[in-house]
């Protein structure tokens, strides 16, 4: 052990923060910033940039089972629990430069300030670029922390993405081994702390620097399809129709008022939302035949989730029936519960930050994120950083480089007191 | 003038007008039955074939200014007004196997019978297969009428299609010199008839061979855009959206709503369709910046076709305020105004049915058609088939052979008819 203090308050480099920003910025699809989708050519370059990065901060960098990118600082003790940190590099389509992103820039920009104050860490710390946080082509989104955390299973295997391409196959071409998932489950994991922006507009409001991440709302992701019969945009009578996209705008509208009746009754943070939406056969002379939509659902307390969910079938009958239209699917893609962060690792981020000057403050998080599945085999915890607006998924979302330098200055102090004095040994 | 009788009921060969069906329905995108859009390799596959067909009945083929397929039977008088017949190659998404083809197989067969008898035409006969007649993905249908009747304009050759492609280029890419279009409008087609499935019930129903279109609904299709803000689905609170995709659904429902009316209040046929719809970003966690969406809408009478144009950006502004967001765009993408067949026609098409012992009735047409551009240059009339259950524009199309050879059966006396007595000299 060297005589590095944990209590040191090191800052990371600030203009080196910003060259990685920027640099991540540019790999984006043409003239649609900011997208750089899972699964895409697009992402792996990013991926490329990230790993070449990670070797010249010395990290042994690798792709896991899952397909996660990772980079490790190998310690002295090599076999402890290793103190994880990291976030995502994929993106919504058109959405912002920060979301995900700049939670693996903060860990990059942590590891390079410690590497430089001289520190040697006893147990190892690992940077990580879960594969595809955000909702994939295939209607699953955290793929890589649900493979790392054993929450991938043979059924998601199996969801077809473009060109009808299986989601193990496509894991395989961002470099996992799908075959091997389901044996390397991580249980090396001594703490995870992911850095991310708010996106919502708590922090800015109330001017905190830094929020501290209680919990993380359950989600759910449902398919719907209402099927009518398609038939002449001209000859068919008004009279005598059943068109699924009538019968679809009606069931989102109902949806929308039946979250808005669970988001007002006291139950904590609660959403739906309808973000994909397609008519059959999509051609403008044809009344559609069918309509699909995914509908996104977001709860901070269960029960509101198991209630709202046992609701939708009634609601989607009701709605396809009022237009002579019948339900095909109400089908659940993805389910989560919601998840606590470990109060310890709470702790010693606020302590980082008292000592770094720095004010938190406590908050629940609408967003779903990588560390609620880490959290099922691993202590986890998020650090915020203010988003401006509030905005994000969007190519407005902005949040200062100083704003998310100081949560690396925080985490570089976290990830070095978690390496001094692991949870296990605190506890 | 050879010793044919217009009064001699020919009857066209059944086995090969299946052939040619049966080799047409192939000719689809795999795997999505039955597709064959205006301006892919699709499309240009099936009029390889019906060049190759044109030519082997001794037609002169080729492609004029406007990118329509013509086969000319040249007859003894060259410089005279033409006998026209024919109709469109190109189908909707997942459309049918009847709607278009079979007029230009019907005309196909009507020649072919005409020559098997030795028949010799006075003036010339001309078969047409008319570009794009369904909605392309330009946003325009019709194209290659248009292109013939002098309705293509310079507004028309700046829409962008696929990969951003200007419609004129997509015209040259078909074989049309888009600048010679203007230039090219017919002005020697002495009639048209354009032999095509009902698309709806009523010939079926009253079990009735035949019908003689009396009139063709004006049609206009306007583009709608509807803008809120873009955000994250987890965080932006249900009371503080402005959701584009719930504005549009809002929208679609009343739009359809006062089309009902409108078919209620006893001015004709009239329908509004909403058959393209998309949401963008189109993310399952992004929360609808906007939503964009094609209305078709069909009139017999233009007065009520007018009304309801006109309470399109009302409506637009209502839902759209309703849901917190606005209105960017009601664009009139297209207007045609009904179009009455020429009673000329109408009477010698229903006596050369009497001819073949054949029923006809009288019926308007709730769908566009290419005859109803021709008849700004032209005398045109129409033919109907009976549609099974009134479907088209869905793989379920269905019109027995017979039912098609029947309506070859007429028009061959009919070219015949009009080719020995032209509506020129009869008036």
């Amino acid at each position: 052990m060297n005589d590095f203090r944990p209590n040191t308050p090191l800052h990371v480099d600030r203009e080196q923060l910003q060259r990685d920003l920027d640099a991540l910025a540019e790999l984006t699809e043409p003239g649609r910033p900011w997208t750089r989708r899972s699964f895409t050519p697009m992402f792996l370059k990013g991926r490329d940039y990230l790993a070449q990065r990670f070797a010249e901060e010395g990290l042994a960098v690798s792709t896991d089972a899952s397909g996660n990118l990772l980079g490790r600082w190998v310690g002295e003790n090599a076999d402890a629990p290793v103190v994880m940190t990291g976030s995502h590099s994929d993106t919504v389509p058109s959405g912002g430069r920060f979301d995900g992103i700049a939670g693996i820039l903060c860990g990059l920009a942590a590891i390079r300030a410690l590497r430089l104050s001289g520190y040697q860490p006893d147990n190892s710390i690992e940077l990580v670029d879960f594969l595809a946080e955000e909702p994939s082509e295939w209607g699953l989104s955290c793929i890589g922390s649900r493979g790392m955390a054993g929450a991938l299973t043979g059924d998601h295997f199996a969801m077809l993405g473009p060109d009808g391409e299986r989601l193990d196959m496509a894991i395989a071409r961002m470099g996992g081994a799908p075959e091997r998932i389901a044996a390397s489950v991580r249980q090396d994991i001594g703490a995870l702390v992911e850095i991310h922006i708010e996106q919502g507009p708590v922090l800015e409001a109330e001017a905190v620097p830094l929020g501290v991440v209680t919990s993380i709302a359950g989600i759910a992701r449902v398919r719907l399809r209402l099927e009518g019969e398609a038939g002449h945009a001209g000859t068919v009578p008004m009279a005598m129709r059943a068109d699924a996209g009538m019968a679809m705008a009606r069931l989102m509208l109902a949806l929308r008022d039946a979250a808005r009746v669970e988001a007002d009754r006291g139950r904590g943070h609660f959403t739906a939302t309808i973000g994909v939406l397609k008519l059959e056969p999509n051609g403008a002379n044809v009344v559609p035949g069918a309509a699909e939509a995914i509908i996104d659902i977001r709860a901070e307390n269960d029960a509101a989730m198991d209630d709202y969910l046992a609701a939708v079938p009634a609601h989607a009958t009701a709605t396809a029936t009022a237009e002579n239209c019948r339900v095909a699917a109400v089908e659940t893609l993805s389910q989560t519960r919601a998840v606590a962060c470990d109060a310890r690792l709470q702790a010693i981020i606020a302590n980082a930050a008292e000592i770094h000057g720095l004010a938190t403050k406590p908050l629940s998080s609408g967003a779903g994120h990588d560390a609620a599945f880490v959290a099922r085999i691993a202590p986890a915890a998020m650090i915020f950083v203010p988003s401006k607006g509030g905005i994000s998924h969007a190519p407005e979302e902005w949040t200062d480089t100083e704003s998310i330098a100081r949560a690396a200055d925080v985490l570089a102090l976290t990830l070095a007191t978690l390496d001094r004095r692991p949870l296990t040994q605190a506890a």
